[in-house]
């Protein structure tokens, strides 16, 4: 039998376990075309909290009764797709559950990829995934990151921040700094990823470790958390700074949203350039990113971090370590043996 | 004797005629390389409300005491300065008071500019002046308007916000409206700048009219105003759309700062791009700015207003009634005739 995490009702503020409910099913047949997946790992990221409300965005949100959408590694165990034989493993977006039916087509957050020769399966979810796909481009295209940059990251212990943070020195940044939540990941960002400085936003004073750390304010901003470390940080830009918004999970779980940022004039007086961004509209280049990223993980200049959990009914529970800040790199669920 | 609108105390919440004082001192003698200028319009711009508050921003504040640094445009009645003649009209920030001291030295707010043959002095205040200027720089630069652009404009009525507009019309934008207040701007901005729609904030839904005139978004939002606003726009922008923060009329003279707009993670989802920018940075290129609006005026394809009270002693009644919302088109104060 099958297993599934479906969404059983839209979350009303904080995600519940109870927002899900686990249903048995058959392993479904693969029809001309098709192929079924044992899922190994599921991905946990906190933009899916978005895709619970029936909201219009980027994707359509997850329908009531359906499968929770995210990515997994998993091994073909069935095909009847001349691309892929019995034996590949593959990521994709193949959801909360155990087995998948899969056909390869490219929806609209990609397709399924084959994990290459000599890479970990988990790789593939964590710095080589959309986590650390969003870090690249939003640090090299959006952001633009340049030499002599003066670069804060919030969320810098998280899948996206910590990646995000060191393509910041590996572009030859003057200083990167990371804002994240308690000593093991601040000394983590610090002895492991090789940041400058760490702040940690849950026992300092945050505005005056920016100043501190950036007497001539922040060059470049990355932004994965929004709300009042978005505020604080608007005041310490330097004139023609850039701040990429890579997320804000610091709202993804209110029931009303939060007022936005009150120094947003800021934009105007230090003359800023604020940029969204969404991974899906860079998939074309995604090779462009693996490759780089791979090359810098070979080369031990990029660290990746994964907290790994296990077993299949633990899905919701683990999804929750993200807005519990729990997790210091990706957070990874294992559910079978590669 | 000389006459000025000094600062008496800085303001609290919104500005106050009793926050300035009239002066009175000799006339100044010019030195060497100096001359003496007789203001005849004094100009008014919502930025100036900054510049009473003491807090870092792009130019130190006003002191107390200090004459209120403000473009006008004069007449030279003394000169000890090879470049400039007795009876030459020259614009440039000479603040309110009858008779100025000036150099020609570029401040930071630029230097003394001839008013070219054939051209209204108050011309060089409102179009081709500062807040034309910003217009310019704000839509052709900042906002890269192109060809096909849905561009929406709030502060439309405004000295910026109407030639901004207008710019983006001339560039080829396939659909412009303006936000402006009460239904003699909206008319004008229809009838006489040749908009395609304006929408009155007093009277009218703004988000529904939004959307009723933008289906498929706004491409490209001008914001004089912040604020509601602007929080209202971010839910109506196109994906990939432009916002140039110009400015926020709508809290300079709030006491505390009010809340950010709580729809900026729509910057993300939509992927918006939100630029801030100040004149000052661009005044390198005055000359092309100016050249291509006067192009426009003497062609008849560019119309400007400017709403002219009289007498220096109703300088600061003056100021106020850019945030009572009374001008439409660029403020101006006449104290001598040209």
């Amino acid at each position: 039998m099958n297993e599934q995490w479906c969404l059983r009702s839209r979350p009303v503020g904080m995600v519940k376990e109870s927002d899900f409910e686990l249903v048995q099913e058959p392993v479904p047949e693969p029809g001309d075309g098709e192929m079924v997946v044992r899922n190994c790992y599921l991905a946990f990221e906190p933009a899916m909290r978005g895709w619970l409300d029936d909201v219009p965005s980027y994707l359509p949100p997850v329908g009531i009764g359906e499968v929770m959408r995210a990515s997994t590694v998993g091994k073909v165990i069935e095909s009847n797709h001349p691309d892929y034989a019995v034996g590949d493993m593959v990521s994709g977006m193949l959801g909360w559950q155990k087995y998948a039916l899969a056909s390869g087509t490219p929806g609209p957050m990609g397709g399924l990829t084959k994990v290459p020769e000599g890479v970990a399966p988990e790789l593939m979810l964590s710095a080589l995934g959309g986590t650390g796909l969003t870090a690249y481009f939003g640090m090299v295209d959006i952001g633009e990151i340049r030499e002599g940059d003066t670069v804060l990251v919030s969320g810098a212990a998280g899948a996206t921040g910590s990646v995000a943070a060191q393509i910041a020195r590996l572009k030859g940044a003057a200083k990167v700094v990371g804002i994240a939540g308690g000593p093991a990941k601040c000394k983590w960002l610090v002895e492991e990823a090789g940041l400058d400085a760490a702040i940690d936003y849950k026992s300092e004073d945050i505005a005056a470790r920016i100043r501190q750390e950036f007497p001539d304010g922040v060059s470049l901003f990355y932004d994965n958390v929004g709300g009042e470390i978005l505020n604080t940080t608007l005041l310490r830009m330097a004139n023609f700074g850039r701040v990429v918004l890579c997320g804000g999970i610091s709202s993804y779980n209110e029931e009303e949203l939060p007022p936005g940022p009150a120094n947003y004039m800021q934009i105007v007086i230090r003359r800023l350039t604020v940029k969204g961004f969404i991974l899906i509209d860079h998939f074309a280049r995604a090779g462009e990113a693996i490759g780089a990223l791979l090359g810098w993980i070979n080369a031990g200049e990029l660290v990746h971090a994964e907290d790994i959990q296990e077993g299949f009914e633990n899905t919701p529970k683990t999804f929750l370590r993200l807005f519990e800040g729990q997790n210091l790199g990706k957070q990874l669920l294992k559910i079978a043996d590669p």
